[in-house]
């Protein structure tokens, strides 16, 4: 199905045209598939605020040199269970890959193994790394700061992130379980979303420079970028209705990403349009199961919890309670079998840099 | 400041009273001593929805043989990184306590050290666990799942605990950053406080049988505990404002506590009324700061985070933006030097229990 404000895309089709603008900015072949294949990750499970809809703004870092195109990651510290990882600035993705890969074998060896990386970039979706660990058998799981967009209870200046917090856990005949969720009541790319789509905002996702809602994305990005006065509210909204914890979760991640590792935390995080590295801070991990249960057990307990709380009553009006990560199953295998839908300006965005930077543009 | 509605009680009688009572319920001397100081911490630190208000429902339980009073921690399961506990229906509280000694003695030599527990009780304020952690200068951690009360994103049915998350990061010259939070908008116990009160409940608490906003504690407590259609909701509220985020978070704690470790989970946590083990499933940790950076360094970011948050712009009529855990330090001081304000009824209730099980009561 394709109308006139999208164009349906084949995955793999896209996710060489990724590679290959990324390429061509220096980043190294594997690098480059990397990459491309966590963007195009994104889109397929319905995230298209994560996906390859951030690629041009990833090619003008580059281009300009607020990215460096080869991987450095390189190992200030380690133990058996822990690694601290200065990124040096390479890109959040290729970054976040290997670190956890390194914290799989250091699971598989000695049952934990968690990264924290200073001098990161934007990792785009978190659950993407957690979800490394499944084909083991663990639990994964992945944290990341970002720039400065929510307010915090009795605030009125965007000094937090939205700052995504990701788990994956194996079930055995069901999805595996995997949340991943920005801190914040809505990430900021759901907002560019709603701009695109012009669909007024819902009240209790953002607040104006006068505390009131904010029920438009423009006032959002006004308030989030320009005047620095109101924003995004942590998850749970305002005070009364326990905004303080989803405060609390934003500033948790920012300790864990930012300040363990040494990364920039919550006013200091670049934006994506600051001319200058962003020092993303990044926090991932893997928890082998079988340091406390046999895996087996466990992931037959996965599946009897799974199916109890969706047998469980519904609300009026709603036939099936959903488990995290199950919607973004189903969708990843539509969009493998009938395409991505690409909405028209993303495509058109990938078009022109394409033109720009001398890449084969037919999608 | 005493009014008719209240006793204000020393903490060190009302933990001495605690103890004596646990004592005289077979509970041997130290792990009475271990159960006493939790419970008043939590009334120190201004949870009182945790603290002594739950001695008589622990005691009915003691006597009643439904909570073995002599703490039984076998471990089931051992790396040098993790343990699996079988609580064998133990007290919450000490066995929550060993548990974080033992994860704290790992964490000293490998730098990490998790465990999981099952069959276990109630263990009041999951912060308390966490915080044992910051006298190592080690961050801390404790979930527990808990009877089911909160309702899945599209359910109405309570099969969800309000299973709280904690984590305690030391700071340098500031407070502690401790967040201990229930994952649903409000703890079942604050209902109880506003029920006692004849509060009303803000909307987005809690929903009833036909899922409109339950605005008032009966209404709550029918819910859950009687009709078992409607009850609290997740951390977000419904859909629109992200409730599945907070359900999402309930579920997470559910599979690190009751599948990780064999307990309940969901729907089949035993309530404190029920005649038989709860079979909670508890997780607790300790991270060693040192693996991943100087934790001298680390804590002086902690103040210079904890400081820009709290220097930046107020809403509109607040005059202070608070750090998890702020108000609570600065409430047990207040409550160490003043005492502790207990409601009528719950003092009432401590009398009556004294006479119950025959030990002086002179609070």
């Amino acid at each position: 199905m394709q109308n006139s404000e999208e164009r349906v895309v084949e995955a793999n089709r896209l996710k060489e045209f990724c590679a290959n603008v990324l390429r061509k900015l220096k980043v190294p072949h594997e690098e480059a598939e990397i990459t491309a294949d966590i963007l195009v990750s994104a889109d397929l499970r319905g995230i298209e605020s994560h996906g390859v809809s951030r690629l041009p703004r990833y090619a003008k870092r580059l281009m300009n040199g607020w990215i460096r195109p080869e991987a450095k990651i390189t190992v200030r510290r380690e133990t058996p269970v822990s690694l601290l990882i200065d990124a040096e600035n390479s890109l959040g993705q290729v970054v976040a890959y290997r670190a956890m890969e390194r914290c799989i074998e250091k699971a598989e060896k000695s049952h934990l193994g968690f990264a924290s990386i200073t001098n990161g970039n934007h990792i785009g979706i978190a659950g993407y790394y957690a979800m490394m660990a499944l084909k083991e058998n663990m639990i994964g799981l992945c944290m990341t700061n970002a720039w400065p967009l929510v307010v915090p209870t009795f605030g009125i200046e965007p000094i937090l992130g939205t700052n995504p917090i990701a788990f994956a856990i194996p079930a055995k005949h069901e999805h595996p379980f995997v949340l991943d969720m920005a801190t914040s009541v809505a990430p900021i790319g759901k907002m560019e979303v709603y701009r695109r789509h012009r669909k007024p905002v819902p009240a209790g996702w953002a607040i104006d420079e006068k505390g009131d809602p904010a029920l438009d994305a423009e006032t959002v990005m006004r308030c989030v970028y320009k005047s620095k006065r109101g924003g995004l509210l942590p998850l749970g909204g305002l005070e009364e209705t326990a905004g303080y914890k989803g405060y609390g979760l934003s500033l948790l991640v920012d300790i864990l990403t930012g300040i363990l590792s040494g990364a920039a935390y919550g006013p200091h995080v670049g934006t994506p349009e600051d001319p200058k590295p962003s020092n993303i801070g990044i926090f991932v991990g893997a928890i082998d199961v079988n340091a406390f249960t046999p895996v087996d057990e466990f992931r037959e307990r996965m599946d009897i919890m799974i199916n109890s709380i969706k047998a469980s009553v519904k609300a009026k009006g709603q036939d099936r309670i959903y488990i995290h990560g199950e919607r973004e199953w189903e969708l990843e295998k539509q969009h493998r079998k009938t395409g991505i839908p690409l909405y028209i300006k993303v495509w058109e965005s990938l078009r022109d840099l394409a033109r720009q930077v001398n890449v084969e543009f037919a999608l």
